[in-house]
């Protein structure tokens, strides 16, 4: 009999071309269906909850699978994490509801994208932010970021790309989860703040076009460098026009954290 | 007129075949001694304080370094960066006397091993520490710690190498400073400690033999498993006999924090 079970995992981006299959690539879902299919004999491709790009980290991403495996829960966590590289790491796996999609039952995403301030950059960080050591209006940025809080046509900081169809297919990402063609969005939240020599960007949203989060912190750092007024923000918002916006903020920054389902969060 | 350079860096050890210059192979010491030649124009071999392994870290290497070039120290730093992968970062460079050499001239040196205890280990640490999620009495570890204080012949936490006259011409490491055929160093320090889901070994002393930090942790794993007590330690120490000693832990998980010279700390 088939089960869906639910699996949260964890992974360093920069060691992967993306989340999605491609020939010949190195990618998390490709690393994750071949431990599976090793681990249980059944080949189903993981859906997630919407498809990173390369260089893109995730603490609590979550993914869907379907299987004819018997393999209690915990033990599949262990022996899956004996066969992945440890740049990818099982979390948690529970046996859910067969109407369970991590994409399409997803209520609320959060990403988070770390910049760094200091002079120099350490080693082990720079795999996890983005370096930025020029003169930024923090305050500015701190006081522009919940202008984008609401619900909002985000097509001014959605990546255009080449075959919308391909968009449609699944969750793009930073994670497009653009199953409609609509590119309106909800932000619940949307903040920055400083901890110690990092400017940190957190975003929490009823789903994401391809690079909206890289899009928003490229034009919020227009806004740090006194490029950009609040109001050129609320402008840029209302054009829908994607050159409108300012450029895609580098991969290695962003993190999605967790996302959230009816009844509860996995990160 | 040539001037020495006192040089403090930082790396990531995941991604060099250890310090010391290899054909073929990327090393800290030739992709520094790279870029400090484009910048400078001088092509000498920058001296570090030890040699590390190929895994093995450092927050707070030093090397020494002797170029014609009028180039001002902070703009060093800063033209040297802007060609060294992210993986290296100089921290800091400044004009000693001539006689300076990062490795005769160290009075201490501290080096750092971490343990991670967790069930699961973050893909974020992975490269930083050595997962060890199996049963220990760390009690046992932390009382055990002190023992290896004090001035004591270590040959039976040091490498065999094949070519001991290999040791002789530099240092070896974890780090190997053995200039003298002598195995006996002093340990001003030794310590293990639990913070959060780590473990961790901080050990301070005059200078380190090829593989004996991993091999004193190694050991001291031992202790934590029940196979030997402190009076087993003791012994072993008298025993001056490699294979008296337990095994070498992986270098994931160590890291050089700080060279300590006449007059000062570079870390």
């Amino acid at each position: 009999m088939s089960r869906t079970l639910k699996i949260t995992l964890s992974y360093d981006g920069s060691e992967f071309h993306g989340w999605q299959v491609q020939p010949g690539m190195r990618t998390v879902q490709g690393t994750l269906q071949e431990a599976l299919a090793r681990v249980t004999g059944t080949p189903g491709l993981p859906q997630s909850s919407g498809r990173t790009d390369a260089g893109v980290h995730a603490l609590g991403q979550v993914v869907s699978w379907a299987t004819e495996s018997p393999i209690p829960p915990a033990n599949l966590v262990k022996a899956v994490n004996d066969l992945l590289p440890s740049s990818v790491r099982v979390l948690a796996v529970e046996e859910v509801a067969s109407d369970f999609h991590a994409r399409r039952s997803a209520k609320k995403k959060t990403y988070r994208y770390r910049i760094y301030r200091g002079d120099i950059c350490p080693p082990f960080l720079a795999r996890y932010v983005y370096h930025h050591p020029f003169p930024l209006n923090e305050d500015a940025m701190v006081d522009a970021a919940p202008l984008v809080e609401g619900e909002h046509d985000f097509t001014s900081f959605a990546a255009v790309d080449p075959d919308r169809s391909a968009r449609n297919a699944g969750e793009r990402s930073d994670g497009g989860d653009d199953e409609p063609l609509s590119n309106v969005r909800t932000i619940f939240e949307s903040r920055w703040e400083s901890d110690r020599d990092e400017l940190i960007y957190t975003v929490c949203g009823s789903g994401f076009l391809h690079h909206m989060v890289r899009n928003l912190v490229g034009t919020f750092l227009l806004v740090g460098k006194g490029s950009l007024t609040q109001r050129d923000l609320r402008r840029i918002l209302e054009l829908r026009d994607r050159s409108a916006a300012g450029p895609t903020a580098p991969a290695s920054g962003l993190c999605l954290v967790s996302v959230e389902y009816e009844g509860g969060i996995w990160s």
